[in-house]
């Protein structure tokens, strides 16, 4: 089996990137320190490596199925799930008083994505469950948390996500699932619910569905949309089992990737009563979801960031491996072939990866420590500028790993050649599953209108100053350093382009046109936070390398490299992309749709 | 089912931009006219409905397996095999006297990918046995003719090209397959070959294969390769099927894509006298399979394109049916939702489609009319300039295709959302079907150096002059009219830009930093390539909209339309390349391999 992760990498995000350190001295966190941090993330490599990692082949070529009664999946997935669940992970980030050891989001995400990178298809069991809980921790009552919190913090009940239907994916006004009133502490629920992940299975000893549904009376759209429990099996007062609440499973989805991850349509109070129970207000459900979404989204891009890497990983394994070649000057045939890592071609299919993985995985960790800065802020200002960096990074950081990462694993699969193709190496199988990260949660154009659409100008432009505020520091800090400082002119020049094509798209009157190209909008805006990211990167690199021990400087040389290969490479097609959106390019506006046929 | 050929289009590329009528002026094709092409085509489409298309899916999702004995398929591939050699294919783009219809090679590629796109599976088995029976029929003696391409294009025999070796992929000249002479007629084969398409099967006869072998005492590296003919069962003299001639299976290779042809590992003469029969001359090996190799580089790109056209087919139905969201300007949602055809990312989504598969196809069926050029030349010079055309071009459309519309296939999933992951779609099917693409039969790597180490420079650039010579005079038709003078500027300078480029390389006497970034500069240089290919297709739509009837003007104005899309989203990436590459950038050469770790 190849790596699923780099340990020294990770140190280097966790404690030298995001400074985790100084999170202990806050009370919240007092509890932690390095060292148990390590231990925990050791626990995780080591459950990760022992119970997911083995069977992910497996299980891809094992997809869920239905016996007629009941899914069936390979038994390996139950075992890696009982073992996390054991290690107390499905808790870890929960507060103390909830049974929780209130880890910081950086150590739960840097935990979930080795468990992401070792197989995904089984990860998500927990990624969904726990944000399911996230949500109904904040916005749950006593009694709904006591009946179904703590069951999904022990790992004995897991959770699910409802907001698309068949004909409503994008859009979520079109919900038709309606939610009946009774003079019960419960609503009556009925409708379909479609590719719900984690929808059905025998694993845990109960599913809670957190169902958007419109009760009869609200105001259209996504104004009368509430959020509720729906519970597989209804749950007596005491907590007990009890029968089952008429959540059918019409249909199984079979995936080109995650397949792991039971994908289901599902039809709610079609064959008797379904009972639902209101979370929060009603009206506000969709306020609730996006609090388990955003979190999602973040989640969707450190998955998509960690399937790069185990791919990066691999195909960089078999490039110090594999002979094959010869240096482009060396024509003598009886010379023996060279390691393929000598190939520049080869090498720049590396930097490639390195540059879109420990890119992508920088700006996840960005986010997880503004949530903690948030969590931890002792003024309503510093909170509020933590949450408005989160709220205008979201769309970033689901959307660029699961484009570029993508990318990446097409490079792996490259790399490796014949056999790169073939289910032998998890690279193609890495593919697959990453494939779906530029869809579920949000598409990549949906990101594109909530960046361009809403986050841009929320609060007048408040969330980008505040960005660009950031950014600029880093860059001064880079433009001190002789080893960075075209870096920092070059990123200071596309700050700029990207400061002023934004003026002229919110200049620009006519909404279609300027939201016509909100998807390239999205790309070029995330690679200048990506090309931020490196220079981050670079500048903890740079100090580095004058203080450490010689042991380091391959690694920190690596940054450096990699830094340049982003800003040359990569950086330069921002231009290419402003420059279409200055000009408010109406090629796919204009046109009549009879024009493809 | 949705589409697999756009029959308006396919006539536009062979007729009106290529066109192909001229052609039928010629002695060798004056047997043929429209009419009988179109009935060929017609009779292609049936076919490939009929037996390729329905059983792809269920090919896919049963890929072929050893059971002890023998391979099996399931029982759709054998027949739709059976009604392609009925219907005259294996043989109709061979001469008169070998039995076949001598057609241009531009239409019996265009049948070719029509059942690409039905199921490239099934149709690599044809594919592979028609190169091989086209190398034969140069190079073959008449005895070989005879006992092998006879059957070959009867479609009783399949042939595969044996070239790729365990530790040999792209590295030929280090293959260790062994030919000793015998005092027969025949040499005793040596060795293993991997990777090998449609190397075990019960589908046909007897299989062909044709082998890359070194005979003892010859010189080291490529200059000691020789061809072998290597059937599976030995031919009796009188053309009947002898016994096994000792070519075991040694492994199936399981695949992401193109799941239904065969992949295999073989091992010759391991149990017993494997006997082989040269081709042409000893030494002389690689110079005939590269015959073989150029057809199948550009039946890849071909085959890359038709995987990308039936995803767009697909894609293009989905989003003119699919009911989701409103136009952005619409806020109240009581209206009924749109067609997502009209949601300018999903128009972005299908442009950058039309313009990667159409750009595509446009470059192969250019490819063949310069085969077909050659082989009608009444002079040297005429056969000389077709084919070093087509020699320069050969890694383009083998790599560009390949590369674009594997991206095409990807957005073809976007479009779908959710649906587009699921295997109730072709979809994803067909984007894991291209991604082989980029790999065998050259990988993209390979192709880049082909491209800037062998072709730009070969006879002091003669083909790279002219090429651009080719593109200025398609430059300056467009140059004259309104409508296309800012594309005719554009493509003037990005021409510009890749001469100057290659002027800095070949002046760099470095090789490995000449080279360094070859992959980049294929990219660009295809990007130029159709861009002109854009430019061409918009001349005749320009004129046609001048002349032919209203019922025709949308298909033009697509083809402007798309033109448009090309030259403003796509073309500008050439600058971000060639400003890379004239910086001679070493950041792939210098590091040591160390700073991945």
């Amino acid at each position: 089996m190849s790596p699923i992760v780099n340990r020294r990498d990770l140190d280097f995000h966790l404690f030298e990137v995001e400074a985790l350190d100084d999170l202990f001295k806050h009370d919240r966190y007092a509890e932690h320190d390095r060292a148990t941090v390590t231990a925990i993330i050791d626990t995780a490599q080591q459950i990760a490596e022992t119970y997911y990692q083995p069977c992910a082949a497996r299980l891809d070529a094992n997809e869920p199925g239905f016996d007629g009664e009941r899914v069936v999946l390979i038994s390996e997935v139950a075992e890696a799930l009982g073992a996390y669940a054991d290690a107390g992970f499905f808790s870890a980030g929960f507060d103390e008083e909830l049974g929780g050891f209130q880890l910081p989001a950086i150590v739960t995400n840097a935990v979930a994505g080795i468990f992401s990178a070792a197989n995904l298809g089984v990860a998500n069991y927990h990624f969904l469950t726990i944000a399911a809980a996230h949500m109904l921790a904040e916005f749950g009552t006593d009694t709904q948390k006591q009946l179904y919190l703590g069951p999904m913090l022990e790992g004995r009940c897991f959770g699910t996500m409802c907001l698309s239907e068949p004909q409503a994916g994008s859009s979520l006004s079109d919900i038709t699932t309606r939610a009946v009133p009774t003079d019960a502490d419960h609503f009556l629920i009925r409708g379909s619910k479609m590719w719900i992940s984690g929808g059905d299975h025998e694993i845990s000893e109960n599913i809670v569905h957190m169902v958007l549904a419109k009760v009869p009376g609200g105001p259209p759209g996504v104004k009368g949309i509430s959020l509720f429990i729906v519970p597989k099996y209804r749950v007596n007062p005491d907590g007990t089992t009890g029968p089952k609440n008429n959540v059918a499973l019409a249909g199984l989805n079979h995936k080109m990737g995650q397949r792991g991850t039971t994908n289901t349509l599902l039809n709610f109070g079609e064959q008797g009563e379904c009972h639902g129970f209101l979370v929060g207000e009603l009206h506000q459900g969709l306020r609730y979801m996006f609090h388990m979404m955003n979190e999602a989204r973040v989640g969707v891009g450190l998955s998509a960031a960690m399937c790069g890497l185990a791919g990066f990983l691999c195909s960089l394994q078999y490039a110090q491996e594999r002979a094959q070649g010869r240096p482009v000057a060396q024509k003598d045939p009886s010379t023996p072939q060279t390691a393929i890592i000598r190939h520049a071609d080869i090498r720049r299919l590396l930097f490639s990866q390195k540059a879109s993985v420990e890119g992508a995985m920088s700006l996840i960790f960005h986010c997880c420590a503004l949530l903690d800065q948030e969590k931890m802020a002792t003024t309503p200002e510093a909170r509020r500028e933590a949450k408005l960096l989160l709220d205008i990074l979201t769309p970033i950081a689901k959307s660029w790993p699961s484009e570029f990462c993508l990318e990446a694993n097409k490079h792996a699969i490259q790399i490796l050649g014949g056999y790169g193709y073939t289910r032998e190496f998890p690279v193609e199988r890495l593919y697959r599953d990453n494939r779906l990260n530029l869809i579920h949660e949000g598409t990549h154009g949906i990101q594109g209108l909530d960046l361009l659409g809403r986050k841009v100008d929320m609060q007048n432009g408040a969330a980008l100053d505040l960005l660009i505020g950031q950014m600029m520091k880093d860059i001064r800090r880079a433009a001190t350093r002789d080893a960075l400082q075209d870096f920092s002119k070059e990123l200071t020049d596309m700050v700029g382009q990207l400061k002023a094509t934004t003026r002229t798209l919110m200049a620009c009157d006519d909404i279609e046109r300027r939201l016509a190209n909100a998807t390239l909008y999205l790309d070029a805006f995330g690679h200048v936070v990506i090309a931020w990211m490196w220079l981050r990167q670079a500048n903890v690199a740079t100090v580095a390398l004058q203080c450490e021990d010689k042991s380091e400087t391959a690694f920190y040389r690596g940054k450096l490299q990699t830094c340049r290969y982003f800003f040359r490479y990569e950086l330069p097609r921002v231009s290419v992309w402003t420059r279409l959106l200055e000009s408010l390019d109406d090629t796919c506006v204009g046109a009549g749709p009879e024009i493809f046929a």
